[in-house]
């Protein structure tokens, strides 16, 4: 035995430690996460090593040097050539959740610059660039080069994941999803704040989702994820806020990814609905505040209203849909958006209030009908979906449409059929206590209003 | 999705629900182990499971259950053709465990069949294999159906684990050791009792080790890891006892291959020292009770005596090794063992009692030495060893011999001097409260006397 070979650190040993509970070096944690990247540890170690850490939990200070070691996995990207305050916003997944497609024009119409590297849907929840993909023609597969072109000409580009970012996330996450350790809130921090930070901002906006949509049930464990992170990324030295929003009903009026787009469009128009338009102002305000544009939230949310009234939002999304090599057509008018064959009403067979929808169910209708993913590797039908008639609170008569299916197959379509019956229940009197739309905020205290 | 696609028993649904403190079912439990076993779940979900199970524990079901799948893995042997109880002993390890060949052909004198399947050493304890191959010739792979022909001769064949026994236990030690989950006693207790009961026996004594040379050392561990055993074997429908015996010295005076033989030859000759003797004493008589030779542990003992004090016993044991192809001169001249090339005595720097003596490190010191494995594909020299002169309460000299060490590698006895100097602690006063052999028994209660 060498001096090398004795004091270099051993899989078992750091699986063992993580097992009875001790907590990790920076040292040990590498170990593990660059030996596994370069293919040195074995994917069995490594899920081992990722259960114990699932079941003994993570201290602060191990998920930061996580996040860190998985974030220098790779390539971490330099934008300090550009001189406005770097900006990006995170959503931990949703039911009808476009806020990005809104967020990156309307910020950088205020003067940020959002590089915004974004995922796929999978499971219920829809993902930014299957929405964007609906746009004939929209390229997410920019080199970082033509990424930095985008950004420059027109201050935010959407992107999705490349192979230089956090390669190290990317090789764990798919460990995580055959080994049951991927609802771990340390692991899935990490894995958000890598990615992010991979991205070279200053500061972040986190949408943690909680209800009946959202990855996180429950809002006590949506405060501790948002709360992890905002810690993570503020030890990072990045401005960290957190947004705790309510997914216990999906987020606009449509789920699907060229419906989504068309809202996206309305809303920047200054139309759309009314939740989608308020969190949309919530988050772009909470942008603008954390890159020191406005000095209070409350004043981003007016910029953010004014440039969607002024017509400069809409613009920048034309501009960048032009950018991206997207049919800016399709913007102006949605008819150019890939459409369905049939639909049908899905009818109510009572009269009286909504009282709740079963959101993760009208997003799995949404997956049934094509328009996401069981698999990653399934392929996405990017006309069809779900125009919501009635939302929680709303009345509805007996024989009035609740929703409207967008179809291609007439069997897929029967399934989400019943699911979408299934979602929506209707109750003689008017709910009280719906939940807000935003149930907390997390960071930067005080700056909400 | 199919009907058989969707029954089907997902890995990840069983080490998620393990992963929540969930009790699995057998079918769950052989979900995993059999499809481990054949090749069709990938050894990265079975060490995520092996993880969730070690840190979330198993019921007593679950491990009979986990037992039974790997037993029922490969081969059980059918010795229901031999009229005489079955009955044999396993010990968890320990520096000088050298009682499984007394006690085979001391059982076997007194009408038992002891089908004896054993390990090989492996860190600081030493394994029967080795023991046995250390007499010239001795041929431990016999066929099962030379096994078979063994034990119709004389009643009692010692071999190593088969291919077909217990497959699953083997592919699943393997990872365990890889992955930092050896050490769970739910895990040990269904790898110990699938090759045992493979063996077709109709009961099994468990000699359970506790102390500073023992895989358990703290005695709380070792009686939990009993208890287990005892009920996951009565469950299925064996007879059992467990003795918790001491490991906090060496057992004899002998640790090494070749040595140990020597020790065991010694014993089977009515000499040999009084600890060794004693403990044979105990789990023979152990053995003839369980198989109902005798009517209580105590008569048991005193027919494993009158066996030894006949020549009986040693007997056999020549018939054995002649029928195992092993050198029976061997047996009645020690010089035809191997012999090491060099000794040196490790010499007392102080006058007094040997208060301890830390049993890890001599049987650490063994292994240093060439006499055991530090890995699994390491070899082994049978002619090095120890031989204490010293045992814990002796009084001692300044300048007596503590112990010789016999070596054929300058090197390594130096490493293995140093290992031994620090392993005796000698104090002025005698050490009072010197733990008794067998600490206690479990299992057929009240019957050791």
């Amino acid at each position: 035995m060498n001096t090398a070979a004795t004091t270099r650190i051993r899989a078992v040993d750091v699986i063992r430690k993580k097992r009875e509970g001790g907590e990790l070096s920076r040292e040990e944690i590498e170990a593990i996460v660059l030996g596994y990247t370069r293919g040195e540890i074995p994917d069995y170690q490594t899920a081992a090593w990722l259960m114990a850490a699932f079941l003994r939990s993570f201290t602060t200070a191990e998920t930061a040097a996580l996040t860190d070691v998985m974030l220098r996995s790779g390539e971490v990207l330099d934008l300090s050539e550009f001189p406005a305050p770097k900006i990006d916003k995170h959503s931990t997944g949703g039911v009808g959740d476009k806020t990005s497609l809104v967020l990156a024009p309307v910020a950088a119409a205020g003067g940020l610059v959002v590089p915004m590297i974004s995922g796929r849907g999978l499971g219920h929840t829809g993902g930014t660039l299957d929405k964007l993909e609906s746009i004939p023609g929209f390229n997410v597969n920019l080199s970082v080069a033509d990424f930095r072109r985008v950004l420059q000409a027109c201050g935010c580009a959407m992107i999705g994941q490349t192979a230089e970012i956090a390669p190290a996330d990317r090789k764990l996450y798919a460990l995580r999803d055959v080994t049951s350790t991927v609802e771990s809130p340390y692991l899935i921090c990490a894995s958000i704040m890598s990615k992010k930070l991979a991205e070279g901002i200053d500061g972040l906006v986190l949408d943690v989702k909680t209800g009946s949509g959202a990855f996180m049930k429950k809002e006590v464990h949506a405060v501790f994820l948002a709360e992890l992170m905002v810690e993570t990324g503020e030890r990072m030295g990045k401005k960290m806020m957190a947004l705790i929003t309510d997914m216990d009903q999906p987020l606009g009026r449509y789920v699907g990814n060229a419906l989504e787009v068309q809202e996206v469009v309305e809303v920047l128009q200054g139309r759309g609905p009314e939740d989608l338009r308020q969190l949309c102002s919530e988050l772009a305000g909470s942008m603008f505040f954390l890159g020191g544009i406005t000095r209070t939230v409350a004043e981003g949310r007016k910029l953010s209203d004014q440039l969607i009234a002024s017509g400069k939002a809409l613009g920048k999304f034309r501009e960048m849909v032009t950018l991206q090599d997207g049919d800016v057509g399709a913007i102006d008018d949605p008819r150019r958006l890939p459409q369905p064959q049939h639909r049908f009403d899905v009818i109510s067979s009572a009269s009286g209030y909504v009282e709740a929808i079963q959101c993760e169910s009208v997003g799995t209708a949404c997956v049934v009908l094509g328009g996401g993913r069981e698999r990653k590797e399934d392929s996405v039908d990017p006309s069809v979906g779900i125009v919501l008639h009635k939302k929680v609170a709303d009345a509805v008569a007996k024989g009035e449409a609740l929703c409207t299916v967008l179809y291609n197959s007439e069997d897929r379509a029967t399934h989400a059929k019943q699911l979408l019956k299934a979602a929506f229940r209707i109750s003689e009197a008017r709910p009280m206590n719906v939940p807000p739309l935003v149930h907390q905020v997390i960071g930067q205290s005080g700056e909400l209003n």
